[in-house]
């Protein structure tokens, strides 16, 4: 993932000097105590980076806080980011799982846990690699919600 | 889940005869050794049933085979279930995931097995419950899928 | 609001009987211990009737409850009656104000309670009115959610 | 609520000075002698500010009055700020609200007040917090408008 | 304007009933006292027929009241029988002149009232024609619509 | 309606120069011998400014004729300035009423002059503004058109 | 081009006495004295048919007027049989001739007659084939409207 | 067609010296020895300019050979420069063509040629003044394209 | 592929008789000296069948070739059964091959070829299987159309 | 293709330096050891650049490593530059076929392989010229994908 193709929806000077420091996000995510998953949607504009992480993130990457303080501090503007239905291969796979899937798990959900939704925001996910006994890698996204019936009232 | 809110996109027997036997889709998973997403997603239409696992349905919801073959046999036509963006809040909320961490997926997915793409085919998914240690209900959904990289030309 | 505009999208029966019955939805809350809105919104498929909504919906209209529960019972698929934009005025009218006000809420809703959102799930919603000194009618819908923050991971 | 986010709609200065007078929309809201919701509008191009609080806003921000009326002077045009359907989760919390609940509110509404709509002009809103006796903070969102009678002709 | 081509959106019977009485929107707009607009309003379900109308349409339709009572009664569902943008020359026409002309109108109003809206509920409209002095045919569509100024709060 | 709100969709020197001119487009319609609505669509490159408009408007608003000329002279490229649906709540009105009453307006029509449209290019409109007895203010729009029948081929 | 595909969008009787009779559009359009585009426009509700169309047809089809009449009599509402953009592709190649010279025809046209547009409604069309040297067949669709320039006001 | 409406799609340089040089698409298309239509399309990008058309052009405008290649030369990106629905007027009307007439066309190409389309390709189009009897003016536009039969297979 | 999920866009009768044949497209296409891909295609209405194929075709399945005649005879209303982006996940995999190829397609049959198009209707279609050395299977789909270079006018 | 038309979505150095080196997409092909369209796809952003094509692209094209890396270097973010349904009528047709075949091949692979989808990402394409006795030339793409069965759980 370099700067050119990321920087089409972000400012380049995060991507920059992520590339500099040859840092993964998964070392970032080490050394801010997150999920690499987190670390990328920080860099991407979808989740909160707090005061701490932004500390943190200015020594690994030789930035002023000010900066980053600037470009990632306060609730950020979700969701700007993803064109729907997404053009890119990899995205549209998750997208299309949900459009096959989608009343399979609503399915499924409802009779697990009654009437509500698996929540996105009171939630995490991360991004695992297995390699099976043929040499086959299989990547594995978990995601986990918060269950949250809908009120009566 | 009931059939009035089903049969708007199936036909109604099967979900009346799965009603009716009291059988949840954890349950005819068991039956057909299945994942219940997968069973779920055969009753939608969205994914295949073959001969055996129609022989089992046939049995475990007193239908006629034929009537079973006719309603599920063969390569099904997937992806018309589903509008998108999908209104209904729980599939919706699936959806917001893609969008929010879509590019973060991307992004952590091409640095742990390059260029490439998590398949939708080669994939299997599932769905647990946990509770936590406050007796909090979390729903934890698992995707599983062959990593596919872009072949050379 | 009589069967004919309403039977556009829902089976004319249960509005049918409630029309002959003379009962209004505030009428029906009261035998349901319920809000109007949720009556109604049980009416459009929107909302849940429980065992007991059913077994007093079954007695105030005069209709089986076997009926009922076939048209009610179930974890409704929500979302499919309003079309987006809407066309009808009074519908987008409150449309209107989510995309006047939207970025307004966000912002005041970001100061009060930081990064997070407001539950359309663990929500209520009730409508009333106000007559002013002139003899005006003012409607006043109210909204109230849980407050959700994002988790950190 | 910070300049990087904010100011994909709006010039960077207005928000600036903001953030560094750290005023919130509900410590301007008492300078103006108006709701914090519409102060934050105002700051989104969705209300208008008047000669008086452009004054009140040009001693609290530290501003030229002449800065102020050029960027907030005059009738706003409203409506260009927020994407339909939202992308932003908090925002589409409330599309969400009108799209399940919109018909149920057509019809309370109608049978509280006849043919008609409730003014999203003749209109104020609030924002509250609310917290419950365990602790749980809600949001509670207030609309209330005139309501217009159709015209007979 | 025929039956065929009209009850693409509505039960035939009324549209059928008028043809068979030769009775223009005119005439029926004389008979209940309304314009010719509102009376096609009403038969395509855009408008409130009170007690009265149905009576008199009735009468003049010999239709039974109940019938009309169950096609016509109650608050309309308004806005769902106009595809837009529109394909119907005619009604495209229309829609080119809000396009074409939107803003003008606007700034136009703005000057003359300040900040608010013309209402369309608060609304009449009428359809005259006009001969000039070489015998060409005007269409007059006239829009009056109170004006709403913007509440402050 | 101020320079700010104007400029998003037009070059701002002639708006600027108008402010500062303090001339209103109804000023400005009569230094043109024009309507309003029409100057205000000259603005709006809505309209054509033949050579006689552009030295007026030169001269009332103190602009270099060569420099009117490169903004507003030649055929204009309509319909660009307004998004349909419109989000701007005083221009939505207006296509509500499109999309309430168009087909009501072609039945009227029709009825009157038979199988045609109103023209949108051999057409004139103007605004005009009442106060009935209790102090209310109206909107009055007029549209007229010329009425064109469908050639018999 | 045969009934199934023809009844798509249009009642089968006309389609299928025509294919009965063996008269082709060309055939009709001497004995309506129309043009074959016209008399096929007419059975896809695209164009008019008087009283005389009616009866000469009811002659030339052998079906009763009183039928004819209730299929073809008044005035059509138009536009809705072609999806746009088209997927037909023999529509679409008409599509794409706007589409590509759309602005190159505006840029021709306002040089030859100034401000204005060419009607769609005082307009006829036809369809001829012509064979070149080599024996190849070309199709040549001739559109002739009246030029309506801009009134100016 | 001035500087500044054109200049919205195609850098304003071509444009700016056709004017100052006073000639029309129909001069240029006899010293380029092609149809009007045929430069505006390449003065659009929309039509290829070959080495002879870039040669002359340059002699007729007063532009170095080198920048119109750079800017006309090779082979164009076409169907760019209409946004669709056309939302200039003069362009809907030809796309109401399409829309109002599109299915008799093919019925009617399809009973003279058989199966198959006319090509968009192998095309020329034309545009001509005819001025009635009564000194009306008539825009006449001839498309003419091969006729492709569907390859059997 | 069985009739239940083809029935979805056609009729089912000639779905269910291949079935009960037993027939494969591929047998099909041998009966009728036709490629395959062109017989699924005149099954889906998207390719014409002659005389002779429906001649075929009747004693193949052991249809009237009334039946046939009126189910496939004349010329089709092609492009209506494939929704657009497609959401059936084999098909979307073709139409995101066109995405993702379809500039770098353009670009070398440019150079390869000048400037014009490959034709879709003076073109036929295979499909093979090949497995290579490991025994995987590839599928290998291959287009071939004439060449058409845009006419010079 | 010059650079006028290809800079529109990508920046205009390296096609500049293509045109100016005079190498056809073929000649990079072979200097790359990779496929003509797979080289055109590196340079519109959609196919990887190696390190190794990047070095022998320096070369060839006389840039700078470290240029041609901050352009091409990681994994493309794919599907950004062909818009849909594709303007271009070249590409066009490709989507045309997608949608008049898409069922046709779904039905003839599904026949040939059992359930599941052919790769876009295990994937390979080529175009090659035919020229006919006639002299006509053909196009032909190729298209080579994995079958990718769908997993059984």
């Amino acid at each position: 993932m370099t700067l050119s193709t990321l920087s089409r929806s972000r400012p380049s000077l995060l991507f920059a000097k992520k590339k500099e420091s040859q840092l993964t996000f998964a070392d970032l995510g080490q050394i801010l105590g997150r999920d690499e998953v987190a670390v990328a949607a920080i860099f991407y504009g979808q989740a909160r980076a707090d005061e701490d992480d932004i500390r943190k993130l200015s020594k690994a990457l030789g930035l002023y806080e000010s900066v980053l303080q600037a470009e990632l501090g306060g609730c950020p503007f979700r969701g700007g980011t993803v064109e729907m239905p997404p053009r890119e291969p990899l995205i549209y796979r998750l997208y299309e799982i949900v459009q096959t899937y989608g009343q399979a798990y609503k399915a499924v959900l409802n009779e697990k846990f009654g009437d509500g939704i698996m929540s996105a925001i009171a939630f995490s996910t991360k991004v695992e690699k297995e390699t099976d006994e043929k040499g086959v890698d299989w990547a594995v996204i978990t995601l986990r919600g918060k269950w949250l019936p809908y009120s009566r009232f």
